[in-house]
C-alpha cells in the first residue's frame, strides 16, 4: 500500500486477520501506519525509483491515497505490475476533470461543470450556471483543500491566475443547493465481483467529513437503490478494483429533479466508510483486501439498526490517556479508534463508533458518539 | 507483551485501534506476532537479562503465555515495573499444584487432588479418588501437553520416575465424568473493575481445544450466573489483572452434585475467547489491554445471539490462498483469522468464526464454521 496515513494503518488490522502481509510506503518513519507495519519502506509517492523498487517488492499494489503520478503507474502496470486499482480507473480519483468528463459521457448525474482556463471562460460558464460556484483544483485536493465557493469574477480570478501559472484549467462546477451528502462505498474485484455496503448519511465541517450515520436516515428505498446502482456502475464502467466511495449531494428540487448527483471520488478505504469497522460484516479495510487480491468478497450488511462515526479532530489536549479515562469509563460500549498520530489542531487523530440496535436509538448514539469526540478534542471538559 | 504467538498477534489488532504502542519479546523473528508488531524483541522468555531488558523498555508488562520463571517476574515487580498480572497471582496459571491448593483455600469447586511424589503416595490417593485418575505436570503443560489417565498404578510409574528425576512432584486429580466443559472468561483491571463475558462451551478433542459456542447452548441461568461468579471470586481473590479464563467441567451428577468444578486458570487472552473478536462488543484483546492499563473495561457482551469458533488446525495443504477462495466464496459472511504461521499437521494456524442473530440458527453456524475450518485444513474438499 502506498502511502501511510491512518488508511493504511487500518488496513492492517484487516491484513493481521486475513492473514495477509501488508507492506507500506510511508513517507516519514512516524506515519500512521509505520507505527503498526514492520513490512514499512521509506520513501516518497513522487519518488518514481521508490515506488518502482516497492512495487517490483510486493505481489499487489494498492493506495492509501489518489497522489502517485498516474504515468508512474502506467508505466508499473506495463512492466506487469499487478497495480489495483489501475490507472486507468484511479485518474479519475485523481484529476476531478477527467472524472466529470467520463461521468457525464456515462450519463451518471453530476453538477454542471467545465474546465475553464480563464476569466472569459468562467464568465460563460457563469452566465448559464450562475453565481456562486465552487472552483476545484483538478489534482492534489482533499478534506476541503482546493475547493473554494466563489460569488463573482473577481472572488474567482487568484485562483484563475494560480492555475494558469501552473499551466493547469480550473473545475467550476454550479453550487447545489443540497438536502444533505450521502456517500454509495461500494467494492469491486478483478473477477467483476461486486458487494456495496448501505448508503451513508455523511456531514462535512469546513470541507472536513465529521460525522457518518449508517445507514442514512430517513433515505426511501428508491433513493438508495438509485446511489448505490450510480456506484456499482460507476465500478464497473471505469474498472474499479478495491474500494470505491462515491459522494453525492441529495438534491430535493432541482431543476426539477428530485435524486443525487456524483460530487467526489475515492479509490481506497475512505471516511464514509471507517463506521464499517465495527458496523458492518465485512468492514471497507478487509473487503479493500479482498478485492485487491481477487479474493471473494465479503457480506457488507449492517450488523446493527444504526452505526455512527465521528471523526475525533486534535485539540489542545495531547495527553489522550486522560481523556480515555473518561470516555471510557462513560461509555463502556464506545469503540475508540486512534490513529498514533501527534495531536495538532483540527488534523483527524481518530474516530469514534456507536451502534445500536434500536429503531429510535440514533439520537442517543449520535449524542454519545459527539460527547466522547468531543471530549477527546477537550471542546468539553466534563 | 511477552511471547510472540498468535495471542500476542491478535492483540496488536485491538493495540492499532486503541492507538497502543504495543511491543512484543519473541522467541523467534517468525513468529505469529513478529510478521505485525514492528517494535518486536527476539529473545527468550527464559533469558533473564533479555526478559529484564525488555520489561525495563515499557510501560506495562505482559504476557501471551505463563512461562516465565516466577521468581524473575518477582524481582522485576521489586524494581518498580508494573508486572501485569503480578507474579503472586499468575503463579497460580503457571503451577497447577498451587492453583489447586488456593482454589481449594478460597472454596471454590474443584476435583478432588493431591500432589503425589512417589508410588505410595499415589496408591493412597486413588484409594480415596479411584482408577482412573488423570497426571498432570505442576507446570509447563498446555495443549493436551503434561496431562496423561491413566488407568492403573502401572500406568503412572514412568510419570513419576519422570517427575522425581525433575525433583518435581506430580498433580493428581480424580477423572470427572463430566457432561461438558465450559469456559467462564473475564477481566479485571488494578482498580479492581470486572467483565464478565457469556459462559462458553468448549470442546476439547485430544485435549486441543477444537471448537467454542457463545452462550453455552442448555445452559441454566443459575448455572451460568455460579460459574461467572466463581470466575469474577478468583480474578478478585487472587488480585488478577487482565484477562482470566476459567477452564470448567459441568457435572450432572456427581458425588451427588449438579454443578461446576474448575479445571484451569489462563491468566491471558485465551482460545475460549476468540469468538469475542467478531462477536463481543469489547474483544478479550481489546479488554486484555484495557486492563493491563487500568482503563475502564469496555461492555462484554456478546453482539448476536450465537456465535461459534472454531480452531483451524495445519493440514496437508501448504496453499492456503486457494483455500481461501472457496470458503470466502462459499460463505460471505464467515470470518476468518490466520495467524501467519507456517502449516504443520495439528498446529493451530488459525480460526473462523459464525455468528447468526437466528434464535434456531446454531446448527447452521457451527455446520458453516466447520466446513471452513475443514476445507482450510484439507479434511475435506469440497
Amino acid at each position: 500500500m502506498v502511502g501511510g496515513g491512518q488508511l493504511a494503518r487500518m488496513t492492517q488490522s484487516a491484513a493481521v486477520a486475513l492473514g495477509v502481509r501488508l507492506a507500506v510506503l510511508a513517507e516519514r518513519a512516524d506515519d500512521s501506519a509505520a507505527h503498526v507495519v514492520p513490512s514499512t519502506v521509506i520513501g516518497s509517492h513522487l519518488d518514481a525509483d521508490a515506488v518502482r523498487r516497492f512495487a517490483r517488492s510486493v505481489d499487489v499494489l494498492t493506495f492509501d491515497h489518489e497522489h502517485v503520478p498516474t504515468d508512474l503507474l502506467h508505466e508499473l502496470t506495463d512492466e506487469g505490475i499487478a497495480v489495483r486499482p489501475g490507472p486507468e480507473a484511479l485518474v479519475n480519483a485523481q484529476d476531478k476533470g477527467v472524472m466529470r468528463a467520463r461521468l457525464a459521457a456515462l450519463g451518471v448525474p453530476v453538477p454542471r461543470w467545465a474546465l475553464v482556463g480563464d476569466t472569459p471562460a468562467l464568465e460563460t460558464f457563469a452566465a448559464v450556471a450562475g453565481w456562486p460556484l465552487v472552483l476545484k483544483t483538478t489534482r492534489g485536493g482533499y478534506d476541503g483543500k482546493g475547493v473554494q465557493l466563489v460569488a463573482s469574477i473577481e472572488e474567482a480570478e487568484s485562483w484563475l491566475a494560480a492555475a494558469a501559472s501552473r499551466d493547469d484549467v480550473v473545475l467550476a462546477e454550479e453550487a447545489v443547493p443540497f438536502r444533505r451528502e450521502l456517500a454509495a462505498l461500494v467494492a469491486r474485484s478483478p473477477s467483476g465481483q461486486a458487494a456495496a455496503w448501505p448508503v451513508v448519511w455523511t456531514l462535512q465541517v469546513d470541507g472536513v467529513c465529521r460525522e457518518v450515520i449508517a445507514p442514512a436516515p430517513d433515505l426511501s428505498e428508491e433513493l438508495a437503490a438509485e446511489a448505490t446502482r450510480i456506484a456499482l456502475q460507476i465500478a464497473g464502467e471505469l474498472g474499479v478494483v478495491g474500494v470505491l466511495a462515491v459522494e453525492m449531494f441529495e438534491v430535493e428540487d432541482f431543476r426539477g429533479r428530485r435524486g443525487v448527483l456524483v460530487n467526489e471520488l475515492a479509490m481506497r478505504p475512505h471516511n464514509s466508510g471507517h463506521w464499517s469497522i465495527d458496523g458492518a460484516v465485512t468492514s471497507q479495510f478487509e473487503q479493500h483486501l479482498r478485492a485487491v487480491l481477487d479474493l471473494p468478497l465479503g457480506d457488507p450488511r449492517a450488523r446493527s439498526r444504526w452505526c455512527v462515526m465521528v471523526n475525533v479532530l486534535g485539540g489542545d489536549h495531547p495527553d489522550l490517556y486522560r481523556s480515555y479515562l473518561h470516555v471510557m469509563a462513560r461509555d463502556p460500549g464506545l469503540k475508540v479508534h486512534l490513529y498514533g498520530k501527534d495531536v495538532r489542531p483540527g488534523r483527524k487523530i481518530g474516530h469514534v463508533t456507536v451502534y445500536t440496535d434500536r429503531v429510535d436509538g440514533l439520537e442517543d448514539a449520535l449524542a454519545r458518539a459527539r460527547h466522547a469526540a468531543d471530549f477527546i478534542r477537550g471542546v468539553i471538559d466534563e
